[in-house]
Order: C-alpha cells, then sequence, then structure tokens
C-alpha cells in the first residue's frame, strides 16, 4: 500500500466524498462516497464505506471549519443516502492492506474523531449526528464521536457494531471505549449490543444510551436542523467574525529531504531516522490578535504547527521503516519566548484560542506516533515554550554542555514559559512537565521559577529536563550511538515500549483508545482467526465459513 | 503445553525451588530454583528462571503466609545463589510454548505479584526484596513486586528489563507499568534503562528510583533482617495469634466432570461451555471470628473461594478451549447473607479480613479471565451479597421471571448486602455495582436501600441487577442461543471485546499491567520479530542475529 504516496493535503473543492454547506452558523457534512474513488485500486467504498481517503477529507473539513468559519457553531454529520448512514471502514481495503497500514489508518481515523470531540469542548462547535437508515461499525463509531446522536425511528434505522461477530475483529477506533467510557452504557448491555451484528433500534437503543434521541423519520431533517440551530446559537464562537484560509501548506519532497517553510526533514535511510530541523520565527511576533489575524496562516506559530503535522502524517503513512525521528530546532528562543508571551496574551481570542488547541492537538499527535523520538538541543537551537514540549514529548533529550569546538555559537539553553505549564496537556490529561515528575509534583511548581530563565546544559540536567548532557568530546558517539541502537532493536517491541512508558499517570477515554483499545485490535489483527487464510476479514463477503482456532489465551 | 494437567495445588514440603523461613516475625522466601524440575519437559531452569511451576510455588507461599502465619509481619524475597538473584522467565520454555500458555503464565505471574502488593498494602505483610547479584527481567519484575528494593552495592549486582534489546519483546507483565506507574521512574530514564541490556548499577540505579536503598555486600544480610524486623515490628498482624491450615483442596476429575465439595463444573466440549454450579452453605454461621477460627479451611466463605480459585485456574490453563464459563448457584440466599453479616461484623478480625481479602482476588481473577461469563439466576439458586458479585462481573446474565413448570421451587430471587458496596472493589477501585452504574452513581446509593430484600426478576431488571429476565417459555431457548453463540464467535475477538467492556471508568496500575501492557505484549509476542523463525526469542542463545522486519506500526 506504500506504491505513490499518500497525501494529507486537500481542499473542500478536491473533496470526492463529503458535502459541505454552511446555513445559519450550522454546518452540514454530508457523507456521500463515491464508490470508485478509493485511495487505492482493487476495492469498491459501497454502502458509504470509508478508507483513509474518506477520512482525510473529513479530517480537513473539521480543521476548515475551525479556523475558516467563526461564525460556525455546530456542525451536523449526516448521510446522502436513503437507508445507509455509514456501514463503517471498507473490509476489502482492510483485506488488501498491510497490518502497518490498517493500524495507521485506525490512528487517524481515532485522532480525526478525537478533533471532532475537541472541537465540541474546547472549540465552540458542536458536532451533532443525524442518522438516517444503517450506522455500522466505523459508521458508528464516528457518531459516538458526536456529542449527541439523533436516530429515525422507522423501524429499520440502526446503530451497530457488528465487527466481532462479522470479522472477528473488535470496533477498535474508540468504539468499545467511547460505548462504555463516554456514553456509559451499561457493560452488559455493551456486550449483547457488540455481539449482535444488526446492531439496535428505536427505544431499546435510546433506552440503552446507544443514542440520545429518536426522531421521526419524515422530521428528522427539520428537528436536526433546529437542534444545531439552537447549540450554535448558545456557541462562544464569535458569529461576526472573520476566518483564516488555511492556505496550501507548501512542500517539496527532494530525495531524501522533505522542505516545508519553516521545517526541513532528513532522512536518513541507513540508520532509520528522520531528522526534524524546525526554524524558529525569524521576526518579533506581531503586536497583538488583529495583526496575528492579518497574517493569517503564514502566523509563525500556525504555520509551524500544520507543517509539523503534514510531516508526521507523511511519515506515519508513506514511510513506515523509518523507526526515529530526532528532534532539533534553529533559531532564537528568545523570539519563541515571545511568540508564547502573545498566544498566552490573547488567549481569549477565538484564532488564538485555536491555534493553541491546534499545538495541543499536533503534540498529542506526536504523543502517540510508533516512532522514537529523540530530542538534540544543540547551541543555536531556540527549544523555548512550546517548542520544549517536543523535548518533553521525546523518548529522550541529549544537550550539549558546553559549546562545539570551532563554532562561535554560544552554549545551548532551553526556556520554560507558562505554556509548559497547561495548555498543551497529554491524552492523560496531564502536562508533560507533571507526567515527567509524576514522583515529585512539587518540582513543577518549584519549576514556574525558572520560567523565562535561558537554562545552560547543566541546569537543565540538575532541574531533570534533559536526560543526557554530554560535551562536545562525547557529543558525537553520544546521538550517533542513541540513534543506531534504536534502529537495531524490533520496531513491534519499541511501539509497545514506548505506548507504555509515554503515559505513566491517570488514562482518559482518549489514552484507554490508544493504548489499550488499540492494542488489543492490533494483536487480534494478527490472529490467524481474523486475518489468516480462513479468518473472517479474508472470508467476508464470500460466504464461506471462518475455522476458528478455539483457544483462549 | 497440555499433555498432562497443571495441577495449581501444593504445600512447602513439595517445593522444589522455593526455600520458606521463619524467624522473629519475618520469613524468607528464598529462591532456589532446581534446574531439572521444570512443569514440561525440554529446557532447563538455569540461573534461577523461573516457569510457571516456580510461580505456582511462590503464589502458594504467599496465600500460606497469609492464612498461616498472622505472626508473620515482613516477608523477605531472596535468592540462594551467589551473583544471581533471578533471572526472570525461562526463554527457551517460552520458545517451546504456546502463544496461550505464555499468555496465561503471564497473566498467572502477574495475579502473584498483585497477591505480593495485596499483602504489604492489605494484610500487613510487608514484602522487601533483597537482591545480591542480577536480576534481570522477570526477576526484576518479582522485585518491583515488593515494597522495598534492596541491592548490594558491590559493583556488579544490577537490576535489568533486557527483553527489549535482547528478545524483541516487552517486560510485559507489569515490568514497564510498575516502573513508571507505580515506583514513578522518569520517563527518560525508564526508556534508557529498558533499552540497556546489562541494566543499572549502584548510585544510578538508586537515584532513577530503580532500587530503594544500596547496601554493601557484606552488611546485605544484616541490614535486610533488621529493615525486615523492623517492618514486621510495625505490622498489624496479631503476632501472638494462631494461623489455620490451608488443608488441601479436594478435588475430583471424573471426565468432563470437576468435583469439589461445594462446586461442581460439568463441562459441556460442544458448546465450549463450563457450567459452575456453586453451592451455598448448608448451616447458618458460626458465632463469632473464635467459631471461624475453629473451623478452618472448613469455613464456608473460605472453602468456596479457594475451589473457585483452584477451578479458574484449572480451566484457564488445562481447558483452553472451554471459552464460556456459566455461573450457577444452588442454596439458601439467606444462609448467604448470614455469612456476608458475620464477614462484616468481624471485619477487624485477622482472619476474617484474609478471608475478604482473597474473595477480593478471586473475583478480580474472574474478571481479567479471558472467558465469557455468563450468569443464570435460577429458582433454588443463592445469589446474594458476595455471591452476587459473581453476577456482576458476568458479561450478561439471565434471570428467571416466575417459576419452572411442573417444579416446586419458588420463583429466584438475588439479595444485596453491604459486601456488594465495598469491600471488593475491581482492578479499577471501584466496586461491581459502581463500574455498572457509572452513567448514574446516585443509583448506586439508592441501591443500598434495597439491602436484605429477596429481590424478583420483575424488580431485579427495573433496578438494573441483571441483563435479560425470560420467562419459564424463553428460557431454554434464549440461554442455550447465548451460549452457542458465544461458543460460535471468534476467541480472540471476544477476549479483547471482554478485556475493554469489563474495565469502564478510571484505570490503575493493576488494570493498566492487564488491560493494555498484556495487550501490547500479547500482540509483540505475535509479531514475526519476536516468535518467527528469524525472531529474537527464537534466536536467542544460537549466536545467530535477528532479522526484524523494519515497518513501524
Amino acid at each position: 500500500m506504500a506504491d505513490t504516496p499518500i497525501d494529507f493535503r486537500t481542499t473542500p473543492d478536491r473533496y470526492r466524498h463529503w458535502k459541505l454547506a454552511l446555513e445559519n452558523g450550522v454546518a452540514y457534512l454530508t457523507m456521500d462516497v463515491n464508490e470508485d474513488g478509493g485511495l487505492r485500486p482493487g476495492y469498491k467504498l459501497k454502502l458509504n464505506s470509508y478508507d483513509l481517503g474518506v477520512d482525510i477529507e473529513l479530517a480537513d473539513a473539521v480543521q476548515r471549519l475551525r479556523f475558516e468559519h467563526p461564525e460556525i457553531g455546530a456542525v451536523v454529520i449526516r448521510s446522502q443516502r436513503d437507508r445507509i448512514f455509514c456501514s463503517g471502514a471498507n473490509i476489502n481495503m482492510l483485506g488488501l492492506s498491510t497490518h502497518v497500514h490498517k493500524v495507521n489508518f485506525c490512528k487517524f481515523t481515532n485522532e480525526t474523531r478525537l478533533a471532532i470531540e475537541d472541537a465540541s469542548t474546547n472549540s465552540g462547535q458542536t458536532y451533532i449526528c443525524s442518522i438516517n437508515g444503517i450506522a455500522a461499525g466505523g459508521g458508528y463509531e464516528l457518531a459516538l464521536a458526536c456529542e449527541q446522536i439523533l436516530l429515525a425511528d422507522d423501524g429499520s434505522s440502526a446503530v451497530s457494531l457488528p465487527e466481532l461477530p462479522l470479522l472477528a475483529v473488535l470496533p477498535g477506533t474508540g468504539g468499545l471505549t467511547r460505548l462504555v467510557d463516554k456514553r456509559m452504557v451499561r457493560r452488559d448491555h455493551a456486550d449483547f449490543f457488540c455481539t449482535t451484528a444488526e446492531g439496535m433500534r428505536g427505544k431499546r437503543a435510546r433506552d440503552w444510551r446507544l443514542v440520545d434521541r429518536l426522531i421521526a423519520p419524515s422530521k428528522l431533517a427539520e428537528e436536526t436542523r433546529k437542534i444545531a440551530e439552537e447549540m450554535a446559537g448558545k456557541s462562544s464562537r464569535p458569529r461576526q467574525a472573520k476566518g483564516i484560509a488555511l492556505t496550501p501548506i507548501e512542500r517539496v519532497i527532494d530525495g531524501d529531504t522533505i522542505r516545508y517553510p519553516h521545517l526541513t526533514i532528513e532522512l536518513d535511510r541507513e540508520r532509520r531516522a528522520a531528522r526534524f530541523r524546525l526554524t524558529g520565527p525569524t521576526d518579533a511576533p506581531p503586536a497583538d490578535a488583529a495583526a496575528i489575524h492579518a497574517q493569517g496562516a503564514a502566523f509563525w506559530p500556525l504555520a509551524l504547527a500544520r507543517e509539523i503535522d503534514d510531516a508526521m502524517m507523511h511519515l506515519r503513512l508513506n514511510e513506515t521503516e523509518i523507526g526515529t525521528w530526532v528532534l532539533q530546532s534553529q533559531g532564537d528562543g528568545a523570539l519563541v519566548e515571545a511568540y508564547d508571551a502573545l498566544l498566552e496574551r490573547e488567549s481569549s481570542n477565538w484564532l488564538v484560542r485555536e491555534i493553541v488547541l491546534f499545538w495541543k492537538r499536533t503534540l498529542k499527535r506526536l504523543d502517540v506516533s510508533s516512532r522514537s523520538l529523540i530530542a538534540l538541543v544543540e547551541p543555536g537551537s531556540c527549544f523555548a515554550g512550546t517548542l520544549f514540549e517536543l523535548v518533553l514529548a521525546a523518548d529522550r533529550s541529549y544537550m550539549l554542555d558546553g559549546v562545539f569546538e570551532g563554532s562561535n555559537l554560544p552554549a545551548a539553553t532551553i526556556r520554560l514559559t507558562p505554556m509548559n505549564f497547561g495548555p498543551y496537556p497529554m491524552g492523560n490529561g496531564l502536562t508533560r512537565l507533571a507526567a515527567r515528575f509524576l514522583a515529585e509534583p512539587s518540582h513543577v511548581d518549584e519549576l514556574k521559577d525558572e520560567i523565562g530563565r535561558s537554562i545552560e546544559a547543566e541546569d537543565a540536567d540538575d532541574l531533570g529536563l534533559v536526560t543526557f548532557t554530554p560535551d562536545d568530546i562525547d557529543w558525537e558517539d553520544e546521538v550517533r550511538l542513541a540513534v543506531e541502537e534504536r534502529a537495531g532493536f524490533s520496531p513491534d517491541g519499541l511501539i509497545g515500549m514506548e505506548a507504555n512508558l509515554r503515559f505513566a499517570g491517570p488514562e482518559t477515554m482518549e489514552t484507554k483508545i490508544f493504548a489499550r483499545l488499540t492494542a488489543w485490535q492490533n494483536w487480534i489483527f494478527q490472529r490467524p482467526n481474523a486475518t489468516g487464510p480462513e479468518g473472517a476479514l479474508k472470508l467476508y463477503g464470500t460466504g464461506k465459513q471462518s475455522k476458528y482456532d478455539r483457544t483462549r489465551a
């Protein structure tokens, strides 16, 4: 599945599977999947089933609505089709995909759903799912990501999670977890529901908390509109504001170099590593929110976040053998700090709020990327505040103690800003500092005294902010060794290890989905009962019966 | 690996791998694994490595110390060997084992570690690990289960988790989670530690929180003794009390029937189901704690818990194709309630505390058993209080509404007792009632008003205490269908689904290990990089280098 690279950049005028309409403060995202519009040949996207391409468009729409449409306070997800809302991930596509593609596809799809939930919770854009027909598997999982689920009460419209009975896999992209943790469906009801291929409809679906409202089919469109407009009316978004255009992300792939305006990535295929080199701002930040608005997508923090986000998706899906991401930066830490100060000062502005929330999501995407993350803090780098979160997100960090011989760059420093103490929680609800210092929460408070100070290696080490601080004699060897060592380990083992070590402390619906449900699903996807020659996923639609290995592990 | 059945029943005089000595309120559990004492042929238990047989003895010792030795307030785990504490799970054994055996072995091992932690936290028996030599992999995981880890400061004694670098799997029996969640080791330190095959020793091991104290090798034995005796001195256990003997569990396996004094299990191989028929008490409970003590292991709640526990282990390891456990009971609910009242009244007594804690652990073992659980509440059953927890633990429950035609048994009832509201939390810290009614916590309070009432099917349904309440016309078909349907599904899918639906709500170290770390480990155990013909686990010790598939899922 890695023939031509998958491109995550799109625009509404190029959507093949979704229609976006705006009216009275409400956006209508209407699913109408083009059967022949699959990302890869070999399968037809029948019955509003989806592949990664369909979800790339949805993710784009969710993102654009936030930045381009401050006037939109509610979003309706619905289907163009009669009798079918969405039948979930396309089974033939799954059958043709590599394990790696399947896992990455599920992860991205769940990130889109989390972005939907983030919009409802934090951005004043509440998602409503209006179901006319069957919402099966991933189709119902998409509904579960919305704040409200409306179901036509027509005796046939239904919600279902038929993965287990039909395909021998799980509703593993959040389905099970959202069912019992978000909607708090009783576990015995969930058990019955998830083993009933045809799903549930009508009163039982509502009584069991699977949907929020039943609506007569003739009134569904009208009631949906009314509910959405009412929600939009209560939104905190500024109805009169104008959005900014998310202009195309400029990217040039030149052999093993990927160039964005503020980010260059060099692939070292021998060491299976990608070096991210981020560039800090070159000028002082604009004066205020209005000036940020005038810069639009060119505003440095927004531009950089979009580039990092696109780069991560590109590398995840298209460079699956590049197992280590080395994070480096170049620029002036004082300027980064000044941008952070601006973001903090203007935090009540809708656009600034969106930019900060987007950084939060981008950093979370990094946290759940199945790549080893190594941060290098060198002279000339600018890991301050928001950018220092990248160092904290890394599995380990190296900071040069002193200067490089023959270089006139002063010693490397890092800086903390207030942005390290709240706005960018991880999926588990903790800041990266709080997660790092789980054993000594008071240390996080003490670190607040360090805000704004240029911290050199020795102090950074004392404060526990970096892992290792070699001097220039050891630097090259130590860093090379770390990267090469990583390349020698089993990727599977590393994925599991990193997913476990990164998220100490509390769990949330979000971390449960990534770190628990996904792990089970990955396991099940590997088991012959699902993907073996006689597995349910392979035989689906052939009329043949799977023969299961009956042992219970 | 399922040739002769594995028997979990043992006694100290039959131990082959551990020595148990008692002195001054301290128990010394000394590991001295018999190389030739493997549970199965084909591998040698070199270097104090272990297989399931070694852990069965440890689990037995942990259990006996609690019941048979109220005078013991601290337990020291140490090694008989010079230079080696324990080298973890035996690799050759893992290489020879089926996936199912490996997973079940890891689960049991972790349950033993949880029992150790439960003893330290709740039973006044604090575990101290005294490490002289190398504690590698599962050896260090065992240490992590202890409250204190003492390490000889001799320049060579070390702790390590070399699974990832050497074997391409995880320290998956709690290692990673206990590291960052229990000991709260900083995540970048944990990353370095888990990728360093030789592990850590001396000052760094202590500074990084991997061990608690460094002790000069010549003083290790003496210091360990001092620390343990000091702990024992602070224990809440009654030094002067006498323990009770955990007499052998009587079990007869007769074809497809397994008979214990208070529990009969019938295997229905066609439907891949085991019917558990528990028997309630036949007499009124004894008067007080002294009378309980006099009954000893024959005291009905203790006897039944031991039988259920043994049965679960037997079925898990020896009957791996029996995928559904059907839970039934027979007896007088009022008598069960009377026993619960006694347990509550005498809860401050050390023995009663142990019995209640043992029920807690037994119910938790049921929660994490990879079997579908279906409870049947019929006329003549006695699901009250403690026994009603089995119904709450089930994935779903059926309760007959009314009576069976031609039977003179009155309608089935269930009863709540105070034991349903606190003493038996699940691994996630919630009572089963609280987990069930996550969406309406106030309902749990309302249910307290129902304590002691005989609740018939219609009310049980209204109160949300059972899943389905068919009448006698539908009963047989509905129950049969449920069991048969379960037998038709993929076992893997069911395992993942049940593990996710059973534990809504908060996560703890315990649920993280079972539901997240184990899932990753299961996945990794299936991947060719670990267990394929060129996988690290297969090639370990051959001198050959694994060839890894480098893609990142």
